[in-house]
């Protein structure tokens, strides 16, 4: 199996993502890791490092990649040699199995789009986050898609289903319809629509309405909405973390006795910022694609790219897409 | 003045109801508080408080009231002569100047909708909601309405932006458009087009899109939005909220130490707990309506009915109806 990573994407770029190359290169003896970037900076990583590229990584040399600024759209008109559309590419042909980039979201997904394809019958691929919420809940869509359908919604229920049990392990995964209130009449006429063709399907374990509320109770282990709402609720939980964390900083601070809890609570402190932490379920996939694209933080370091090659290995052995085709070709028929 | 209270909404009705109306009637001997609900249970709850009913504070008997599991739509049937529409009634017949209720948020907006009626012009009322951010930022609408139109996030930004510098006494009120990205191009079309219309005022203070994950960092005063995404936000401020704090209470009975650290953080806990707490800013108000209309938290207890009630004299007293209206006229010519 062969990971193709995009050296340049992401804030920390590229040599945190060097490291992280490194560091699952050692874990994944049987993977081979293809970075894709400018070899002369990434050579000056391993330097930097002080370490030898391990033999299962090679590089695929770019000089071109996409900055935060270009427009999405630029990877397929004057960048179509970037980093990330040689990695597409290479994914498209069967080159590489799967593509991890920490870049820009916009452009990743666009391209994707146009370069990987869809699975034939998949209307449009959704980027699906995980929420750091009971033992993770899969979000979709969480950005791609400002306006969808409802059929569309039952499409993701069925592939993030398949998404959460494969990678997941988990064996009926509950789909939950996030809403304005839990009664079946609730919300938008989407809403009450995609409740509808939910609740009709037998091969998915639809459990309702699910209000924002409740989210951080883990109530489901799938959750359906239009990427406009799902923008505004990942980036909220972000937002929010950051100000508890902010406040909690400060009110430490306050005297002796505020600082003396701190050395006192410092570990229970450590652990409540990883629970709130969305990195450490690896990346954003983006699913309903014909190959398997992850999306890393922008803010990645190391870590965070090491778990995303890791959940790249999973999902691409995980023989969800062919499943996905399957089912798709059977309801077509 | 006088202040209408419906005595019989709410979870703990009638007595922390009744226990709020005596404490605020206190405080303000020049208005008149007219207690709407069941005499009997009323005289019980001042027998309770050990209080004698104050000179300023009367009672109008009905035995009938509208419990959260009724249909909204029940106020304007089954029960017309309920706490609910004998107080809006009582509003709309000019008998009171403002009408509070800590009953069920759907019925109060519709029977107010239809009994009370809207100012002249305006096409739909809105739930303006507190948020615990900045200086308290007003997010509308919070739920009335699931889809709206673009005009109608515009006439919203006018009535918030009026509410925010009579109420609050913020000069110059910042109004956002909440929506997935902070460029002008960004969201639905509806987002779109409300971003268009809001830009093109010159007497509101429009400074473009929000993003969720700025909220807790208070970037306006006016937050405008459809009822979908705002219930889903003020319910997932919500949940977060509660995390967090079920979370602290844990982590700080792990052991003797974080125990320690407790009585040493207490005082910034409590702080902290406030700042994270809309109901210090009072309820949520029906905007567009001709009358003022205020709904208060439904857990509220004594002391948010007691802030509920000072804030529908201060609305009351504001002029911000008649001055929308004379704006909506002016327009309309």
């Amino acid at each position: 199996m062969i990971i193709a990573v995009d050296a340049m994407g992401g804030d920390n770029a590229p040599f945190q993502v060097v490291k992280g190359v490194y560091e699952a290169a050692q874990g994944l003896k049987d993977v081979e890791i293809a970075l894709i970037g400018d070899e002369n900076k990434i050579n000056d990583c391993f330097n930097e490092l002080e370490a030898v590229k391990p033999e299962n990584v090679k590089i695929i040399h770019t000089e071109v990649y996409v900055t935060m600024e270009d427009d999405p759209m630029v990877v397929m008109k004057e960048k179509n040699n970037s980093s990330i559309a040689v990695g597409l590419k290479a994914l498209k042909e069967g080159a590489v199995d799967a593509f991890v980039s920490a870049g820009s979201t916009g452009a990743l997904h666009a391209a994707s789009t146009l370069i990987v394809r869809k699975i034939k019958g998949v209307r449009r691929s959704a980027i699906a986050s995980v929420l750091p919420f009971g033992n993770g809940l899969l979000m979709l869509d969480s950005g791609a898609n400002p306006t969808v359908t409802a059929d569309l919604l039952l499409q993701w229920a069925v592939i993030g289903s398949a998404y959460m049990k494969k990678v997941f392990g988990i064996e009926n995964p509950r789909v939950g319809l996030l809403n304005n209130g839990t009664e079946e009449h609730k919300g938008t006429p989407l809403a009450q629509e995609a409740y509808a063709l939910l609740k009709a399907r037998t091969d998915i374990n639809f459990i309702g309405n699910v209000e924002s509320r409740e989210l951080p109770n883990g109530p489901c282990d799938v959750l359906v909405t239009d990427g406009f709402t799902g923008n505004i609720t990942i980036k909220l939980i972000e937002g929010m973390g950051k100000l508890v964390f902010s406040r909690l900083k400060k009110m430490f601070t306050v005297n002796l006795k505020t600082k003396l809890s701190y050395l006192f609570m410092k570990k229970e402190l450590k652990k409540l910022k990883k629970d709130f932490d969305s990195s450490e379920y690896g990346g954003a996939v983006l699913l309903g694609l014909a190959k398997p694209v992850i999306k890393a933080h922008g803010s990645s370091k190391s870590k965070e790219i090491k778990n995303t090659i890791y959940q790249a290995v999973e999902y691409a052995s995980s023989g969800i897409i062919e499943e996905v085709s399957k089912e798709l070709l059977a309801e077509a028929k």
